[in-house]
């Protein structure tokens, strides 16, 4: 046997473009310690790997030292699994407008493999491997966050495409023409204008503008609203937050439709801030999704929200990359 | 090793709503036979399935007799390659609003294995295999006849989803809300409803009527115009037509633009009547790909014709199927 694949632990890093959480996971998927840094803290990628590799060391000395670690996994925004990249990421003070060999850089100071994925898909591993997606072989996690992402697994693998960047399901064209909202993206009209957290928030936004309609929205200033302050309001039976809601299901769930006709998943799994406000985001999807669907998809697939927590789910899918390496 | 796998030859059926063409393939893919009977001139599929046998008895025959046949294949329109069956076919008198079994029915009268699958995925079996998509993992294959079918490959496996029907990019959603052409499935706003031959010829018949814009498509009743008018039409400069395939050529291009975010692939292959009419549709395809896409896919894709022609594309990728038995 190889002496490789007897070391008993991988380290998972969720890289954020708020924090990046580093876990070191056993093969059981039990996080067993971590430590975080501040992604953007620092003014070079250099500057960045030198703190992530502090930051390992007190959680790798407590399950015994490097030589354990099998490997290390990354998830990240912009993350190219076949090149171990990160490419023009437009919210990474050191990442935006260029390629980072993060994989290659934390190998040569670690001496250990390293592979990187996108987030959406290091999360949709997570899921496949300790979550409620367990045992499928076809599904499609949509993150919904500041962003929306998504990685879609087919035959039990997850898709990456002919240049490691397919699964941007935030940029199909929801909305064609003028009337499309502006998106992060520079083009219009993407799912991600509308049903990311953000785009929640415009949604609100413009509905308060647009009419006189009391609403528990209006004590905040439109500019400072939430998503989760529309899910509150909701939650509380404000009718407008409501229709808000219904909006945005409204949307994923036509999007989800179109997802069906490429890839018929057994599930869609929604992760993420959004999926907090349960019922009165997944009763809209599931409505819209029955309404726009093609007829031998109806009624096919399941709705379901991840069971791993934010943190977790990203750290474990990005540590299933270090177990295949 | 195995005798069966020394059997040299295996049949495929291509199965058209009108035509039924069985071929002898060869492993270099070469069709050594064919001979075709008319599909719906038949009650029964159980009829159907004695004439299919009385018409391979011949061709069989020359390559001498069923003990040299591996196996069989068929593509067939709404074909499931999990189950061998057809399932509510619209298009097919004797498989409209019900199951048909036809691997199993085949298999028991021939005595070999047969395997089916979905038309488009046949052909885009056989590009893979003998045409333009030789050695690609990664592709789209869009066919572009009556109808709007495709066949999607990542990994190099063909995408069958967890039903079998993965795969029906023709029923994704262009124009969203009232405005969407009534499609034949009965939904609106499908691309199949603008971007098939039927299509392409409304296209033709909305433009004419909403303007006296001369154009030569006038000298024929608006009823009987085809696609294949439209194109000899725009070939010869006709600008009402021209308009058409830019229509057309658009809507595709948008189209792919969102199937990008999906696989990312290699390139997007299109067969079928539409193609003949080349630089026509596929330039506008290509602008319309490059004016929508999100950026990191841009320049990426081949847009490619395919190099087989209709019938044997389809009877080499139905024979694929039988090859993997």
């Amino acid at each position: 046997m190889d002496i490789q694949e007897q070391k008993p632990f991988v380290i998972g890093l969720d890289l954020g473009a708020t924090n990046s959480v580093f876990g070191i996971v056993d093969q059981r998927g039990q996080v067993l310690a971590t430590n975080a840094i501040k992604t953007q803290a620092y003014k070079t990628v250099e500057d960045f790997v030198d703190a992530g590799v502090e930051a390992m060391k007190p959680i790798v000395a407590k399950v015994g030292g490097i030589g354990q670690i099998k490997a290390m996994g990354i998830g990240t925004p912009n993350g190219n699994f076949y090149k171990g990249t990160i490419e023009m990421a437009p919210n990474l003070s050191w990442g935006h407008d260029c390629v980072v060999p993060l994989a290659e850089m934390f190998s040569k100071r670690l001496e250990v493999p390293v592979g990187l994925t996108n987030d959406a898909n290091a999360a949709a591993i997570g899921e496949m491997q300790y979550g409620v997606a367990r045992g499928m072989k076809n599904f499609i996690m949509l993150t919904l966050g500041t962003g929306v992402g998504s990685g879609i697994v087919i035959n039990g693998q997850v898709v990456y495409g002919s240049d490691g960047f397919a699964g941007e399901l935030g940029h199909v064209t929801m909305v064609r023409g003028k009337e499309g909202r502006l998106c992060g993206c520079g083009r219009t009209g993407c799912l991600e204008a509308y049903c990311s957290a953000t785009g929640v928030a415009r949604t609100a936004r413009e509905y308060l503008q647009s009419s006189d309609e009391p609403s528990e929205l209006r004590n905040i200033i439109p500019e400072e609203i939430t998503s989760l302050d529309v899910s509150i309001a909701a939650g509380k039976g404000d009718k407008l937050a409501k229709r808000v809601y219904e909006f945005t299901g409204e949307m994923l769930g036509a999007a989800c439709a179109d997802f069906a006709s490429f890839s018929s998943p057994e599930a869609f799994v929604f992760f993420g801030g959004l999926t907090k406000a349960g019922d009165l985001l997944m009763k809209p999807i599931m409505e819209s999704y029955a309404k726009h669907v093609f007829k031998i998809f109806k009624d096919k697939p399941k709705f379901l929200v991840s069971s791993l927590d934010d943190g977790a789910a990203a750290v474990l899918g990005a540590s299933a990359i270090g177990w295949e390496l």
